[in-house]
């Protein structure tokens, strides 16, 4: 009924032989058409043709579920079915994967469950979706032998997902360490190039549009703990466990840390970590120092990067934009072009939604985060007295927190004191901040502590 | 009846499952068991368990055909046959896929046809095989239904070619560009750092096992246009065309260049660039000046990256270890998981061997390097007459080279001497090399000049 929308998707350059159309076309519905469904509309109307010469079948964009329909229609004209009523999308009988790129976790859950319930495939790019309801959606998917999605939900234009589930299969994953949030990194190589405070560098993030109006879950560091649970599932064959990562974001960062940061050689990048031990795993999104010469030093502005530590590949890392309309829209096509490979085949000839058997997965404990250990860079602002340095030492000796490098800074306000920084051996949290407690209450020491931890990743 | 030599592959730890029993193992032969094949074995042995977590099979190493039986069985005990005759493998029955890791083309290129026409599967790491002879072997798989699999050809621990087959493929890709050969990335790496000759980098390289005791495939940068035909091929979908790359090794590069280079901000890499124009492609290979600050430059040692710059995506990079038994075996495993999964569904369930559907493929004129058009770094070793600089100036400015930037440095050994350093806008190399050879012919310029050419790859 919705044939006469069709979009012909008709192409100028012919560099191409055309697919074999006996083949029947991937029949896609999407569920909105925000930034990145307008993005995924073009690039599949621009690349058609190449996108079937790789895939072998034709992409069919049947119908379009919006809120505003007239904007919609501004975007796609008369070439496909538009409708506000999502249901009409995944209740459809002639849509054979559903695109959900309205974002949102009550109505997108719904609906993504229904689609799967109807015996549709799924495609999204919606990590927070996954991240906290990803077990409930891949269970169903399993259950009902259709596939789930989802490389535009982490990194966007980086195949990071394809990497960790197929590239690296051969492998024992050690860890993954990444820059996965673009607008947080703009922010950081704003302030580590200006000199900029916080609250300027966001406002000027936001004017240029890299920063939302409201900011919250990306510079609190919701965002990246999304993205950092879907990679660690991948990596270590776990269910997506959002509320057992350990968030901290950049809102309490301080311009004059990442100055002396910079004078020591190192870079503030916010990092999502998640590493395996023999008994558990690390979850943690944090303001990490890495060393400047370091790769992920120089992913500046809201570049993307994800760092894979593996036995057998040893080091490898994917770099790319983490956002973008047309860059989210590379990940939800190539999703689709794997989909039209195997809609028709056996479940168990798919790649698993999270990289292993779904019989294999199973959740393994998360440390808590004081008893991670870590280096660390601490700050102090002390008055300049003979015997500081030396009481600040004696607490840390005796906590058994060893000192790496101290070097002393003109406090940038007042002249009495003196930012005392120190970098730490590896030391369990709970150590740490026992020792800055008692570095606290000693008597020349003014405030709190600056506490970031540093991480080399080689 | 070699069932009693299997592998059982038992492993210690057990976090993950067991995989599903029912589905047969995936049987496997190997040809050659030098440093990638015994890498595979011990990757297949130590990772058996996460491997088959991922893959839902079992791995099976049926047989190796190795040259020398008894250096062969002191690796791999009495748990895997053993046979001097290769064709027992490519003939053999119960063998499904053969992995070829036995380098050279001539009789690997006879036992690759062999398994095919035999109806086996193949996966090989072998990029000068597939780069001279990639057309015939990708027909004849076509033909037979079965796959050939080579990510373990290209930069051998990252998996690129999955990227630019799958990962990318709902771009139309502008350029790959990177550094493709660990050996002389290794030699330029040590030249710039110690200032080395590249005679004594490369001594250096060999003792440390970095490069061959013959290293000239390497420095010559046929190793790199190997790959970079491949490359190519899953960039643009054309078939492999290594006889149309343009290559240029370092043997010819001069430690001076590279540290007038530093000087101005540029560092020089070994690069295999393939770019697409509206009618056809560049295909080349030669060391390149990258900005210092651009990704690319610091990629050091060993280590290999690749840039895409595709229409969606915009700009991705990958970036891991080019070379190494255990790196190349997680390439090798990766096919093999990947052929686990489809090697029981039809041909076209599964991704084409060249990222495009074979009828799709086809050949794109390759622009003669004369045609191509880059920015240049010269040196010229020039008198220090007052209108040296003045002649120099005049003969580019007549043959249409603009100068961006100029700058005398002494020269190393004689006093009556500078080294004028230019550095150009973009020009068709014709055009360059005509006004080279009119420089070489002014009175107070001594000897050749140095060209080198530069990329921004942004």
């Amino acid at each position: 009924m919705y044939q006469d929308h069709l979009a012909s998707f008709a192409v100028s350059s012919h560099t191409h032989a055309a697919p074999p159309h006996a083949i029947a076309p991937l029949r896609i519905g999407m569920l909105g058409l925000g930034t990145v469904g307008a993005g995924t509309y073009t690039v599949l109307q621009r690349n058609a043709e190449v996108i079937a010469a790789r895939s072998g079948r034709r992409m069919e964009l049947v119908m379009v579920a919006v809120r505003k329909l007239a904007r919609a229609a501004s975007i796609v004209g008369s070439t496909v079915a538009l409708t506000d009523d999502p249901y009409a999308v995944v209740n459809h009988p002639d849509i054979d994967v559903v695109v959900e790129v309205m974002g949102g976790t009550t109505l997108a859950r719904e609906l993504v469950l229904r689609a799967i319930a109807n015996g549709k495939h799924v495609v999204t790019a919606n990590k927070a979706l996954l991240a906290v309801h990803g077990s409930e959606i891949f269970a169903a998917a399993q259950a009902q032998g259709v596939v789930v999605a989802y490389e535009g939900a982490v990194a966007v234009s980086i195949p990071i997902i394809k990497a960790l589930r197929e590239g690296l299969s051969a492998n024992r994953i050690a860890w993954v360490a990444g820059i996965i949030n673009g607008t947080t990194n703009y922010i950081l190589s704003e302030m580590k190039t200006k000199g900029a405070s916080f609250a300027d560098a966001l406002a000027d993030a936001q004017a240029k549009g890299y920063a939302e109006a409201d900011p919250t879950f990306d510079v609190e560091g919701v965002d990246a703990a999304h993205k950092l649970t879907l990679l660690a599932a991948n990596a270590f064959g776990v269910p997506p466990q959002f509320d057992q990562v350990h968030v901290e974001g950049i809102t309490q960062l301080d311009a004059v840390d990442i100055a002396f940061a910079e004078r020591l050689g190192y870079r503030v990048k916010l990092l999502g970590i998640a590493k395996r031990h023999l008994h558990g795993l690390e979850l943690r999104v944090h303001p990490t120092l890495v060393a400047a010469d370091h790769l992920l030093a120089d992913v500046n502005g809201s570049m993307n990067a994800v760092m894979v530590k593996s036995d057998a590949a040893g080091l490898t890392m994917y770099y790319g934009a983490g956002a973008g309309s047309e860059q989210t829209a590379s990940a939800v096509i190539a999703d689709l072009v794997d989909l039209a490979r195997v809609m028709d085949v056996a479940h168990q000839h798919r790649v698993p939604a999270l990289a292993f058997q779904h019989s294999a997965i199973a959740a393994l404990p998360v440390a808590p985060i004081a008893d991670v250990e870590t280096a660390w860079y601490l700050r102090l602002d002390v008055a300049r007295a003979a015997r500081t340095v030396p009481q600040v030492m004696a607490v840390l000796a005796d906590a058994g927190v060893r000192v790496r490098l101290l070097e002393q800074f003109d406090h940038a306000d007042d002249a009495e004191l003196n930012a005392l920084v120190l970098l730490t051996d590896p030391v369990q949290e709970r150590v740490l901040r026992a020792a800055v407690a008692q570095l606290e209450a000693l008597p020349h020491v003014m405030g709190f502590a600056s506490t970031l931890r540093m991480e080399r990743l080689a």
